[in-house]
């Protein structure tokens, strides 16, 4: 079903039973565009006010949440959830089965990988020296392993490497990068334990 | 006065002068949603870009600013005002008197008790263990007392109580109670001084 | 080119080739209005469900994310960016050069120089005891001085000032003056290091 004051570009190939609520952008043109479809793939439940640019190739089962931001050129799996309010620059990679929750920021180069979760308000960075004469050639993407989980309100550095299971407490700042298979917290964050199963 | 583009849903009781913008969705539907009326009281202004879900019930004076978010089944007090661009989950208490600012993420089964204040971007968690088996059972809201300030971009760990009259400092990660009439600040939050009147 | 959506309100003043997409507001009227126009400069992109209110004026080159919202009032110079999600209130001025990026906050009485960079969800600050009888009085906006960079996700407290040149690591609480020329960072930020050129 798609909402009467939704606006569907042209080249946006949306799967069967796509929802779009209403006052949604999809598939918008975006600078240096070369014909590059959207699609969006079965069973999607795209929520008002969401905006999602052209060019991105989305799987299976993926929901926002209401006024999310999706720029150009990402590539996203199967039931991934991104919520409301959250910001996905574009040239991000998504695994499947990730989970974004509200009021994130996601920059691009970032790479998601499955499973993976990131709690409310978490801030990914890509540009260790803002506004440098080199800062677009050395923009280094963060990288979060399969089910690490990223707590609410962190801030990554850039590049850092989040590993496979670990969790970052809420409210820490990830310098440097995470090991697998632990908790970590504080600004710095360190390492509080290893996670035993 | 509602606005042309605003879209009310069937089940929407709306009080006296309630003033509904351009582009607001309110009485949205939710899954599992069993009839609820969304009632919103006398005085209403929301603000445009707005989303309430249906089975709220909002008291006198309510205001949002533009582009909030709230879920369904929400219990909201008098004269409260809700944030430019903040996201409040379901099954809320929201005493009267309270004001939460600007992009700010209150999840599920927060109590935010009379009067107090919420700032900027202040993020409210109640997920101890995101994604495990048993998250979902172990949902602990936080509760802030009545008069608390919760300085801007604050991060408070699930559970945690913050007392009656105190002030949390900006940019402070709450990980346990704050005791009533103190100032606490920093990752983690700590007892700056008590407050004397 | 002006969306179809999108809604001008009277006293807008807009200069050659600006372009308005879906769904935003521009010039909304805002209380104790006195017939401010409102005025944006040649060249200016405003995407889709951006607000900005009444009383502004806005240089030249002028771009918003989609969904920022501008309260009344504000001064912004020539060539400055907005971010998508960002917040900026009332009396706020901007030099030229500016660049804000996304889910910012920026309170009333800040002053943002010339060729500043705010990153993503920075917090700023201007009430040192939020909601005391003399909270409004005692308002003091932060000063960032020209090409000062502030990472994501600050904070910074009331009235600090960021000296020129300088740059404050990502997730650091700001509670005292920056000196120019230096790297801070921390919870509270401290001195790193001095910038060489």
């Amino acid at each position: 079903m798609i909402a009467p004051s939704a606006i569907i570009h042209p080249g946006v190939r949306l799967g069967a039973d796509v929802t779009v609520e209403d006052f949604c952008i999809i598939g918008a043109p975006f600078r240096g565009q070369a014909g590059e479809e959207t699609v969006i793939g079965d069973g999607a439940v795209i929520r008002s006010h969401t905006v999602i640019y052209a060019g991105n190739v989305i799987g299976a089962g993926f929901q926002t949440g209401n006024k999310a931001n999706i720029r150009e050129l990402n590539r996203i799996g199967d039931d991934v959830s991104v919520g409301t309010l959250t910001v996905i620059e574009h040239h991000v990679t998504i695994g499947s089965g990730v989970r974004i929750h509200s009021q994130v920021f996601i920059p691009e180069f970032t790479e998601l990988m499955d499973e993976c979760w990131i709690g409310p308000n978490v801030v990914i960075t890509n540009a260790r020296y803002p506004k440098s004469p080199e800062a677009k050639q050395n923009l280094r993407g963060a990288v979060i392993e399969p089910n690490a989980k990223i707590g609410a309100n962190c801030t990554l550095l850039p590049g850092v490497r989040v590993g496979a299971g670990s969790l970052v407490g809420a409210g820490s700042v990830v310098t440097k990068d995470v090991a697998p298979g632990i908790i970590a917290a504080g600004n710095p964050a360190r390492r509080i334990k290893n996670i035993f199963y």
